[in-house]
């Protein structure tokens, strides 16, 4: 017996094809009003595949996609795997700059992007970079596709590349990193996943998070894998998530904690989400009196961590174990492991801090074209996340900090150090230090503390214009203070708490 | 990146284990009035996995288990696996002679026997084979367990052999063939039904099907890698499974329609099993009027198609598309490929009748021991069922027949060939033609038509004594003709369908 083959090969099979065989009319997507059938799906990704194919994207082609959360977006994500190509999805607020340097970092030949993303995308592709434009709104883009010649795909090779997407992921190193997914990730993330929260037949997953971030993309794959249908928003509209979760039939929702709070403030509870049996709420920790509002609004909330590195979730809580360790994930998915280790990597004792680790099936292959990152992470197998946590004696994990420094900010992820790097390349900048402050409606926001050159004039409007056209909106610097020097440690370090502290009284004053 | 490492290590993985260390406290298995968590499950397993290891039982050996449905078969299944040995469950109706024969033929150094079955056991194992006696009824198991010494399992290797049990299914050649099952046959069959019927959390899947027959294995597998609850049946009792349906929880249960017309008859409607979502019905062809008889009923009735050679399910229709199409078992898993071929090997056309044909991740690895009947079926992978179908406009499977002469009677398969074979052995037989003959409790009944030979004497009463002592009780032919001649085709074959009709219409005027 082959063993191998027998084990691995549905991994590397074309998943929505299987799909389509399996269950053609069954729903798969709900976007804009509008229904769409694996089978109807299917079709689609076929004809855009045949057309890329003309267009000269090749099988193993990195290909960016910079598109707002449409069917398009989605048809083009099953597109590029039936090619055999590889996805790089850009976030669409990112600058022309950032979008340039990620094709380039991802060696991307051929960019595809929406149309009402042109001015970006042709900025950022330039001369060199292919750009093809898709319409996405309303039924342009399956009009489009109708009228397009019907290509075949023949000469397709049947072997696929083990490479789904590389995903950028803000850089604690001050630049963006390329988390490269793997098919057999997404795989065992579905699987580990509809061990945890169950699968019903009739299940319609809410995705408002973008596309273009690993919480998103990843509910596509699982989607496709169950049988289940996605409703796709693009953007977080209250109102709009609230009519859909009232009238769309959604069983569960991905949410960030900003988004839930403001879900709630505008009405949502089992009454009025009356097919919801999950919320999956992720993305940063969860504020107890957040989980303590929803808990009496009747939801069932499923706190989760997860990372891009490890294709969405690492350990999630389903609602019926929460009520005893509210804001805890709890435990693994099933293959999955987690543990927390001390500063020399031995595992730390139960209910004591340390770095969180984990291993299985669900971790990145690595960062693409960046061996030092992908070495100072990945060791054996396991990802050091840098966040730090404890186990308790249940073996239930618990959130200290992400990753020290991090900034999430109405569900986005903003490293200081970018922030940094853009601030400190101003000519009349000595240094600068970029945090988090608590934000009621976002989460955090995100200020800076910079000391001037000497001589130097500097305002905040001039900084922050500096820093718009290198950095996407989310990034910017919403609280300048321009002080004579940081805060530092004994050995010269910046003390990030002081000057969070330092920013927070003088936005109180401000 | 190591793709290969990466896909296939969960298969290879200790599922109870990593279940325990998932959800230790969720509830593994009810049966005898006990509940068993997982992690109550994994302990148990690891003693009963030392204990074997003591007696010498090793990593790669054949162990045969004739056991009836008790926690202990449960324990002894997990704990085999945990020791890296080979599963051959025994048919506990079997003769010493049979049982003697499938331990031999499935090379067994070693029998696990149930104390209630030591006279079968004993006999069957003779001088050769060492037997290891297991209390199973009541808490007689776990007492006997916690009073053996604490013995370790250290030494046992990491890896585990991929083959998890060999389990024997009546041969058409007349001898009963070991089809090896792999932990990937287990695992893509539990994926794929996740991906059809859905996973509930709190599910209860009700085994009253005996764990030696693969329909019975697969559940505590599922249920394992789900992290869901089997409620154990040993037997078929109406009122005590009524009973269980109305007051365990019981969400799922698997059932062949015999057993559904008996808890029909018995009062089961969906008021009577508030719980269930699903009745998983296969293992012979359901009746019109049974499938309406039960939906009458409310219940939620999903047809499937399965053999012991697929891991158990092929195609499942769920009972939500069942109304237009009642008695199909639908579209196969995702990632089951069914295909229907004339006799030239060809794909047969739409509504066209021809072989079944399987291929995919649950096809098992081929029959141990025989080549020549595994090259028989399996061919490029493909397994040639010798079941007779069709496949409609849609792509739904029609079962025609299975394996022209198969019978099924009250859910055991009974092989026309091994009866034949037995009754032929008789001195005084010159010739026997063995049906099955419709039955309204059983489904078929076993009848023979038997040609004796010149000058012999036979009575129906000696000739069924003879098989008594070769053949497990409901192999038995229950209506014996005696003739001069069995009719035949111009080619000297035997008219097994008019056999039938001669056997019928003698049955209705005796």
């Amino acid at each position: 017996m082959n063993n191998d083959v027998i084990d691995s090969f549905p991994i590397g099979a074309d998943w929505l094809q299987a799909r389509a065989t399996a269950s053609p009319s069954a729903v798969a997507l709900m976007a804009g009003g509008r229904v769409y059938t694996y089978g109807q799906l299917d079709e689609l990704a076929s004809r855009l595949c045949a057309n890329l194919l003309h267009e000269n994207l090749m099988p193993g082609d990195h290909v960016g996609l910079l598109m707002p959360n449409a069917p398009a977006a989605v048809v083009a994500v099953f597109a590029l795997a039936r090619l055999g190509a590889v996805l790089v999805p850009l976030n669409t607020r990112l600058t022309p700059g950032e979008v340039a340097w990620q094709l380039q970092r991802a060696d991307c030949p051929h960019l595809l992007c929406a149309e009402s993303l042109a001015a970006t995308g042709r900025e950022a592709a330039g001369e060199r970079i292919p750009i093809h434009l898709l319409p996405v709104g309303g039924d342009a883009f399956a009009a489009w596709l109708a009228a397009r010649p019907a290509y075949t795909t023949n000469g397709l090779p049947a072997e696929r590349p083990p490479l789904q997407a590389i995903v950028f992921t803000s850089g604690t190193t001050g630049f963006p990193k390329g988390a490269m997914i793997t098919y057999a990730n997404h795989f065992w993330s579905a699987v580990g996943s509809a061990f945890k929260l169950g699968i019903r037949p009739d299940d319609r997953w809410l995705a408002c998070l973008p596309l273009y971030h690993v919480g998103g993309l990843a509910i596509l794959w699982r989607a496709c894998l169950y049988g289940t249908a996605v409703i796709l928003h693009d953007g977080f509209r209250p109102a709009a998530i609230l009519d859909s979760l009232a009238h769309d039939g959604a069983t569960i929702v991905s949410l960030v904690p900003t988004m839930l709070q403001r879900l709630l403030d505008a009405g949502l509870s089992a009454a009025t989400a009356p097919a919801l049996r999950l919320i999956l709420l992720g993305g940063a920790a969860a504020d107890p009196s957040l989980l303590a509002e929803a808990a009496n609004a009747g939801l069932p909330v499923a706190v989760t961590y997860g990372l891009t590195e490890t294709t969405s979730q690492v350990a999630t809580m389903m609602p019926s174990d929460a009520r005893a360790k509210p804001g805890s994930p709890g435990r693994p998915l099933l293959f999955t492991r987690v543990d927390v280790v001390d500063d020399d990597g031995r595992p730390a004792a139960a209910n004591t801090p340390g770095e969180i680790v984990v291993s299985g099936p669900t971790v990145m292959a690595g960062y693409y074209g960046d061996a030092e990152a992908t070495a100072a992470v990945l060791r054996d197998g396991r990802l050091h996340t840098g966040d730090a946590g404890t186990l308790d004696d249940d073996g239930d994990l618990w959130l200290l900090d992400r990753r020290g420094d991090l900034i999430v900010s109405g569900g986005e992820n903003v490293y200081p150090a970018e922030v940094e790097r853009v601030l400190r390349a101003h000519p009349a900048v000595a240094a600068a230090c970029v945090v988090g402050l608590p934000h009621a409606e976002w989460g955090q926001q995100v200020a800076a503390m910079v000391v001037p050159k000497e001589q130097a004039t500097l305002t905040e409007t001039e900084l922050v214009a500096h820093c718009r056209r290198e950095l996407a909106g989310y990034k910017l610097p919403r609280h300048i203070a321009f002080v004579e020097a940081l805060p530092l440690t004994g050995s010269g370090k910046v003390q990030r708490a002081a000057v969070a502290q330092l920013l927070a009284e003088r936005r109180e004053t401000a």
